[in-house]
């Protein structure tokens, strides 16, 4: 339930991201032992992770983690996807397990783990494992949205805080570094109908294929995404009233995740499709949110690149991956990590005795 | 000089990529739990590591190393680059030293680093550092290219040969996987006269402008390129002779790497511009070396292009870089440990008790 006390979390009022330790982190990239500009994009991952944290110099973060919001979608009644909404259970059980794709990846390279149940429909199977599961049910799924609303404002809000108060509690922690990841069957569903709200786009612009819808699958996805909105008609300005009625509990969580980051000065790296629609919210309740904000990668989901326009935002990779679950936030994470490593690890042309431009 | 031994090495008979092990990956990339082909070319680079190594299953590399390839250029002469030839030699030493963009990159993505001096014109400063240096001088530098054959057909073999041995080498050790990269300074200018003589482009689309020349300097590097065709009328079939009349000997290096760890199985990313024209040589010598090659990233140089279209290729990563010196590489070897690691760790639907696709 929405208090005025779990408002306050997820509604917090964000700092402004840092101009002087951004520019300092610009200047010091110019004597580095390289052509200037030659690392490219890690070199403005690793300004504007000095600018989000507010700090230069900044240590690469050490503790980075990935949540991993589960939960299902009422839409699934519609046939919008070939899983079976128990999957999502199952995958919860997986990733807790260490065999999911965000387990492996998240071992490999170093970064934390954590799974969060903000809204599963079945009991998550099976027993303790290598990663936690947070149980901070809202509800058990969403509503089908083309019939009522996914959920009410303040399941909404409360889902909000979920997310809000695990990037509080992670600050708290020490991690340095988040990353907003999903798993929900049918979620693609709810993106889409979130951005269509927001953005205004043509279903058929941001409804793709999820986990691998046929053609008819695909007409069904479309049709579903524009009957909710003629239905429930939500008002681009109010991104709480669009998340509510046509959205998710784990969208609302990653979301939740990335102003609870943001007013910690700690960046959230937002995945694929899903995790964007997320951003997009998060950047509608507060748009100086988008300031501490890094966008992993391109999915091959067809509506991704209607989140990148209205966010203003370029992925740094485009891999073909629609996988979910933080896998491409995790792979940023690396890029990002390597990058501030980079800026705060390389000798400057002083310290090396390596002569500058001839002229 | 080119003994019939050392020619035996670089010009190996390579082995035939196993197609059988990149079935066998590919069959059981459908088997795990992730919707299939959503993974992206993590799939393909997993699957491309299983042939490459001739193995399924296959573990991922746990050694992979990095070789910079170091050497001047007597085209400098002519006023193609910013920075005087004596910062090949000083970058040699922020190399071993660990001050280098490669240095900290592959200390942040647990990757060897080893520098070959095949061909640096100056003494290197310095002393003992943390990486080691290996001296392999065929000779200080090439000539100017302009004005004469930049080197002749028997110090390119040698070159070749110190590539290929240091493969072999790296396969004897453990060595797993390895990355191709270089610093010379002119040698954007050495490689696009390559690219150029391999491919037929015209000068002005492989000439960009390096480490950062002005228009002018754009200008007098196509015109140094086109001088030296001109001069040189390099055979298009013959590309020994043209890496000799033109190319450079970090070029010959890397190529000689690429023949190296294709005859031993052992693949070989390619990092940028420099190293892609290495990899035109390397797989015009001996076209199944390109089975063993992964493409790391598309550099900003102009010319890369040209490059990718030649080879067929794809690059992995887009992120504005052009510093050469094996970064990109670095960079994607951990895309691909990361990828082989999902391969090799996931659970599969049968082993998570996860439920396949409804229908």
């Amino acid at each position: 339930m929405a208090s005025e006390t779990t408002q306050a979390l997820w509604g917090a009022a964000l700092p402004a991201f840092d101009e002087a330790a951004a520019a300092a982190a610009r200047a010091h990239q110019t004597q580095l032992t390289k052509p200037p500009g030659s690392l490219g994009r890690l070199e403005d991952l690793a300004v504007f992770y000095a600018g989000a944290r507010g700090a230069f110099p900044v240590a690469a973060p050490s503790r980075a983690r990935v949540y991993v919001f589960a939960a299902d979608h009422g839409v699934t009644a519609e046939g919008v996807s070939p899983y079976p909404s128990s999957v999502t259970a199952a995958m919860v059980a997986n990733f807790v397990a260490g065999g999911a794709a965000i387990s492996v990846l998240t071992r490999a390279l170093d970064v934390e783990l954590a799974v969060v149940d903000v809204g599963v429909a079945s009991p998550i199977p099976g027993g303790a494992g290598r990663s936690e599961l947070l149980s901070f049910r809202v509800r058990p799924g969403t509503a089908n949205f083309l019939r009522e609303p996914a959920m009410t404002r303040a399941e909404a809000e409360q889902a909000l805080d979920v997310g809000a108060r695990l990037a509080h509690d992670a600050a708290n922690e020490g991690v340095e570094l988040l990353g907003a990841g999903e798993m929900g069957i049918g979620n693609t569903t709810a993106a889409a109908a979130v951005v269509a709200a927001l953005t205004g786009a043509a279903a058929e612009s941001v409804v793709g294929r999820g986990t691998g819808v046929d053609d008819a699958g695909l007409e069904r996805k479309i049709d579903v995404v524009r009957g909710a909105l003629t239905r429930h008609r939500p008002d681009r300005g109010d991104a709480l009233g669009a998340l509510a009625a046509v959205g998710g509990l784990e969208i609302a969580g990653m979301a939740g995740l990335m102003l609870g980051g943001a007013a910690r000065r700690v960046p959230v790296v937002v995945d694929g499709f899903i995790s964007g629609a997320a951003a997009l919210v998060a950047t509608r309740l507060a748009p100086r949110a988008r300031d501490y904000l890094c966008f992993s990668h391109l999915s091959a989901e067809r509506g991704h690149r209607v989140v990148y326009d209205a966010l203003d935002a370029r992925p740094l990779l485009d891999l073909g991956m629609r996988l979910g679950e933080g896998t491409g936030a995790a792979l940023a994470i690396q890029l990002l990590r390597a990058a501030v490593r980079l800026q705060s690890e390389m000798a400057t042309f002083a310290s090396a005795g390596v002569a500058n431009r001839a002229g």
